[in-house]
């Protein structure tokens, strides 16, 4: 089964919605993760030390506010960062969060 | 009377607490203005339609985040934006916020 899942077009991406997604330490580290792999990440590939259904709600705020896109591959879900889109709409943010050594 | 503000160092700034600090539609428009006013502003000139205590409330989460400083001036409280503190930790990230239109 492949359902699309909804994510928000560039233009409806707001940045308070961006900057609450990513104020997190556990979507911090899933988005350095995929900032370290261009072609995307099964979450299951993903070992924060978390439960699946913690890395789920994680990862669908993300997707929710634009951070990520969220494909569906076989039975898994390949996530991806939005760099293009975030980088035309906040050129810099991203690099900034991705600097951060804490 | 002009008591000292608790700030953060430097190095005690975290890029969740900023993220969580800016990822709020008020803060973001202190931050625009402050931001447009190195000099620093008076919490009183600030026109945000919001009550002084909201007001202050917001501006005492910036300051704690590590966003802004805040300094007694007689019977007022100046806030300008740590763009030195927050360029060097997270460079690109409040540029990319002061980018965006919404």
């Amino acid at each position: 089964m492949t359902t699309m899942l909804a994510h928000p077009e560039r233009g409806e991406i707001r940045i308070a919605a961006v900057l609450q997604a990513l104020a997190d330490p556990v979507r911090l580290e899933i988005v350095r993760a995929l900032a370290r792999c261009e072609d995307g990440i099964s979450c299951g590939l993903l070992d924060l030390g978390i439960t699946a259904s913690t890395l789920t709600h994680h990862v669908r705020t993300l997707r929710e506010a634009g951070v990520v896109w969220v494909r569906p591959q076989g039975t898994s879900r390949i996530s991806t960062l939005r760099r293009d889109d975030l980088d035309a709409l906040f050129p810099g943010l991203l690099d900034g969060v991705l600097a951060a050594r804490r």
